[in-house]
């Protein structure tokens, strides 16, 4: 409890901290309309490693998430807000379960990807998406196809709430 | 049922193709020494994303599985036996939840990497590791120290039983 407390304040403070540092072209302008990624960023799948999640409860997923170049040096130097041009893609697939390592390991007990679910990018260039916090927030399904207008509305409130990091949920795994 | 019999079928046929078919260079000699990778090979934490894991129970565990270009170009066109030189890292962490992503999702449902655990390699040597199986295995903790020997004797059996996948257990993720 007094962990959570403590992070509410350090996020609280350094959200006070970003709104009166950052330019106003960096915030998000609620009266713009919001621009999405429709178009998948190549070269993705060699991108470097960023992290791994598993979400569990419904979307029941694994993932890992991989930065081209600018995202990977803003990581490791820490550099925040995130400078344009960097992009993190998520990779997500079903979490299922491995009958063929449990069969070697001899116990139900490893999990690894199933059939992909989707890839989230999200871009960063505080000019053309102003209206979300200077970020572009991309879905594809497996066919390649941008998520619907109203599932995309839904990446920046939840987004917004992590303000301290820029945006961004995903830390750099060591 | 079905399923897993059809599994361990495919896997006899191919393990006897690959007993037929592997020169005896490749094959695990029992009695010579096994050689074990005692340095961490430079570089792995900037290779290609080959795919996640996660291992619940008592490992308790998620995970990165990365590749050298060697390591990427095999999995990416199905060689089997990988060639020499390839190099397979695992980067492991404690799979835990992250109070940070639920509180913000609303729901307990977000594990991440937590503090690393060990980093494990796979090196193709066919001559060098020739005693197990043509690959040398690595673990080493957190301060960089190689695993000991009781710990690394047990690497070589259990991969021994995925012998279909030259010895690899951890398969390519689109």
């Amino acid at each position: 409890m007094k962990r959570v407390t403590f992070l509410l304040v350090v996020v609280a403070i350094l959200a006070s901290v970003i709104a009166f540092t950052v330019p106003a072209s960096l915030r998000a302008d609620d009266s713009a309309a919001p621009i999405y990624v429709t178009k998948i960023p190549s070269g993705y799948r060699d991108w470097k490693f960023i992290s791994v999640s598993h979400e569990a409860g419904n979307l029941n997923s694994i993932g890992a998430v991989l930065g081209n170049d600018v995202a990977i040096k803003a990581y490791r130097e820490g550099t925040l807000p995130y400078p344009n041009g960097t992009i993190i893609v998520a990779l997500h697939y079903r979490h299922a379960p491995s009958e063929e390592n449990d069969r070697i390991f001899g116990r139900a007990q490893s999990f690894v990807p199933g059939p992909p679910t989707n890839i989230q990018f999200m871009v960063k260039d505080s000019q053309k998406y102003a209206a979300t916090g200077g970020w572009g927030f991309g879905h594809f399904s497996t066919d390649g196809k941008p998520g619907a207008e109203a599932l995309m509305r839904t990446c920046f409130p939840c987004h917004a709430q992590e303000k301290a990091r820029d945006l961004v949920f995903t830390q750099y795994a060591p």
